[in-house]
């Protein structure tokens, strides 16, 4: 049997860490704070990849590459990002190593000193405005839109498998554009594609909102998030699409001849989603049996385990079903592996997640069925061979649809009014959640906040209603709830 | 029009940037020999990837994804690697920025150097192999089939875009074997998927063969490699696959318990191609008018352009035949933008090597016609409308084919034989091209060899004949001639 792993009651973030490990999904490197993405996490990710790349691509995006490094003194140009991103960060300052003198090894090789510190990309607006600035000079060069899939490095000091490590695969959205309207269209638009697949791949419900001053972008006019809760109560930024008004254009000098034929500087959007995704499915689906994935998402959508181990006749059924199976574009294997036993291997199929398990065994086969298990709900029905791959096809619809009603439930359940600071804070020092009060709108009050909470303003809402209020520290008037939350 | 570019014929080298660069392939960044990979050469890499990917998972290999970083002691693990790539390379001493205390700006804080440098990976065994050791703990964890996409950094002092640049893309295979001979079928099979890639998708003729022990990889046992020529005589390597041996086994100390229930080291393979494939692509099928590209790789393989500019029959008479098309699995554009003229969108299709162009005029249409131009010969047909897409398909076909048959005979006209090294001088300095010639087997000869022409050994051809003779250059005894040339 696999290994058992430590229980969400006893300790969630235990519990998340043999999850990814056990999994096979990733594990730390030899290299402080990287992770290395093992076969089964990178599946997952692969799936996440083809369905945003192909929902950039449907509404008129591109990919391109652009060079991992950045000239130190580009990210001075900003005077927001630089205070963002100039901190912790890997920085080249050699080009070349040398056999140690003393043939105690090799040594970087004092003489190839760069002229210029480069640092490993945090992001890459800077080195794309700069860029940009070559590639536009009219009206009709508008709009870019480009994205990236690319690795990021921020010297993070305190790192979790997925959810925060020093270096991290994303993707990054960099558009310009020849009117405010049409860059701020941008941002919205991508939000809209992002909360489409949290909701209908990931099954995982989230906010759309937007951020606080506090929480902004380094170098955003206004930063779009959407946000979602995890089982235990705290949650997670799944995604960020920053409006970024001129600010770039301008530090890089990126102006474009308008129809009336005037120079005017660029506007522009960023936003990005990363492998951070892998820790919100997780933490979202999940329970103390191993990982629960969307069929969706699943790299392997259904196994198929002979009970107790392959025989001609089950051959055959197996065979059968995989055909058609894969004729209606399922994913599904035949564990037949005979060292293993099956009770083994059901343990190891929930550990990985696989939606759909379908056992067959000489007696059932010889009443023409199948036995069919799901893994979000762990029930075990008895099917007829005959139909059993739409039977499966519609149960893969109902997990995808009762993953997400149950998280919906979940963040329902868990999304609390609070009128006073007492009442926040018995709700966050309790069962957490989501938080929502009136705010004053002053960063001063926020961090106040969060100072006695350690909860920030996750958002707020664009689906808020106007509702006049007080604030829950200051008393001040306020005209809309925000959403409070506990944070990973 | 597009801006013409320089000929072929003039130079050849100053055409290859031109298509490069207006094309819109790629270009240089604002950091020394890193490229800018733009949308459209990005799609072209994207179909590679997506071609090899799928050959790769077919095969049985999975995705994964290692740290950026390599720890500088791991490079000096494995001798002969140490030699080969602790030379030029992005060093990292630093993790954090700081304001400088003057208000100049960002410099680097002195207070946040590494305790032990981190390379920017120049290739992944070291990292790998020293994960690798986690992973396998017996026989039953064998074979590991792994592969990653990823960027890789070398600091190259002469860079060409796509052929040589200090930062570039590939994927990086690592497998790892219970036997030796598991390990030479696993380095042979990748080989073969490469000589199959660059044959039927990229139309591009390879000679198999192995690398003489000058030319191998460092750290590996042997280095089989897919060598291409050129449309101007050089030789380009366009992908290897190595044998490891036991040497990252023992390097790192990764053993196994084999089914005698022995300790022993594990066997290894390595194998990868480039975005360099986008630079051999051009310069095996692009003329004087832009690129030509094969249309299994063409990200755009039909256009359709009105003329002289759309119409409502004409938009008509389009949309029918990209229905047609977009079933057939076709990608196909239809350029109606009425700022340009037809002879404009011409120059600007065939620069970027849309492989058929569909012209859609009144008159023909009316005689129930269109126009099709294919871009490797530049041949016009009137084709009837009724039935055009499968012409189309079936043009393609021939195109794809044409290409291939093209580059094969100008490979063969190009492959001569030398006796002596006056033959081979005069053979390199005159048309250039492969030559086939005996050698005496030993690394002192080949690099005397190269010293008076230029030419390395580009590989000891895997189909090549027994045939006894003498060296070109010691008149010492020879099994097999082998192929020289000058190259990228």
């Amino acid at each position: 049997m696999a290994k058992a792993i430590t229980s969400r009651s006893e300790d969630y973030s235990q519990w998340y860490n043999d999850i990814v490990r056990k999994a096979g999904m990733a594990d730390y490197s030899a290299v402080r704070g990287c992770m290395v993405i093992k076969p089964h996490g990178f599946a997952i990710w692969e799936k996440m990849q083809q369905q945003l790349d192909k929902m950039f691509k449907d509404t008129g995006h591109v990919n391109a590459y652009f060079p991992l490094f950045i000239p130190k003194s580009f990210l001075s140009k900003e005077a927001q990002h630089v205070d963002g991103f100039a901190k912790e960060c890997a920085v080249v300052t050699h080009h070349r190593l040398m056999n140690a003198p003393d043939g105690s090894g090799v040594i970087v090789d004092p003489d190839a000193k760069l002229e210029e510190e480069l640092i490993v990309r945090p992001t890459s607006e800077t080195i794309i405005w700069n860029t940009y600035k070559d590639w536009i000079q009219s009206y009709r060069d508008l709009p870019l839109l480009i994205n990236q899939w690319a690795n990021v490095v921020r010297w993070e000091l305190r790192t979790r498998l997925f959810l925060r490590t020093a270096e991290f695969l994303w993707q990054e959205g960099h558009t310009a554009h020849a009117t405010k309207q049409e860059a701020i269209e941008e941002t919205r638009l991508i939000l809209d594609i992002y909360a489409t697949f949290a909701e209908e791949f990931m099954a995982m419900p989230v906010i759309k909102g937007v951020k606080t001053a506090n929480e902004r972008f380094a170098g955003a006019d206004d930063t779009y998030c959407i946000e979602a809760l995890m089982q235990d109560g705290k949650a997670l930024q799944a995604g960020t699409s920053h409006f970024l008004g001129q600010n770039f254009a301008k530090a890089f000098d990126v102006t474009f001849l308008n129809k009336e034929n005037q120079q005017e500087h660029v506007w522009a959007s960023s936003w990005g989603v990363s492998t951070r995704l892998v820790g919100g499915l997780i933490m979202t689906h999940s329970d103390d049996d191993g990982l629960v994935l969307p069929p969706k998402l699943a790299p392997t959508q259904v196994v198929i385990v002979p009970i107790p181990k392959p025989s001609p006749e089950i051959n055959d059924a197996a065979e059968t079903l995989m055909k058609e199976l894969r004729a209606a574009g399922v994913s599904v294997k035949y564990d037949h592996d005979e060292t293993k036993r099956p009770g083994f291997k059901f343990a190891e199929h929930e550990m990985q997640g696989v939606p759909v398990r379908v056992g067959i065994g000489m007696r059932d086969l010889e009443q023409g069925k199948l036995e069919i298990a799901r893994r979000d709900t762990k029930e075990k029905s008895f099917v007829p061979k005959v139909g059993a791959a739409t039977y499966i096809v519609n149960l893969m619809d109902e997990i995808q649809e009762n993953l997400l009603q149950r998280a919906k439930n979940h963040r329902t359940e868990n999304t609390r009014t609070a009128e006073t600071m007492d009442d926040m804070v018995s709700i966050l020092d309790g069962p957490g959640g989501f938080v929502s009060a009136h705010w004053d709108g002053t960063s001063e009050t926020e961090l106040a906040i969060k100072e006695q909470t350690k909860a920030t303003i996750r958002c707020i809402p664009l689906d808020g209603r106007d509702e006049k209020g007080a604030c829950i520290l200051t008393g001040k008037p306020s005209a809309q709830r925000v959403l409070f939350a506990r944070a990973y």
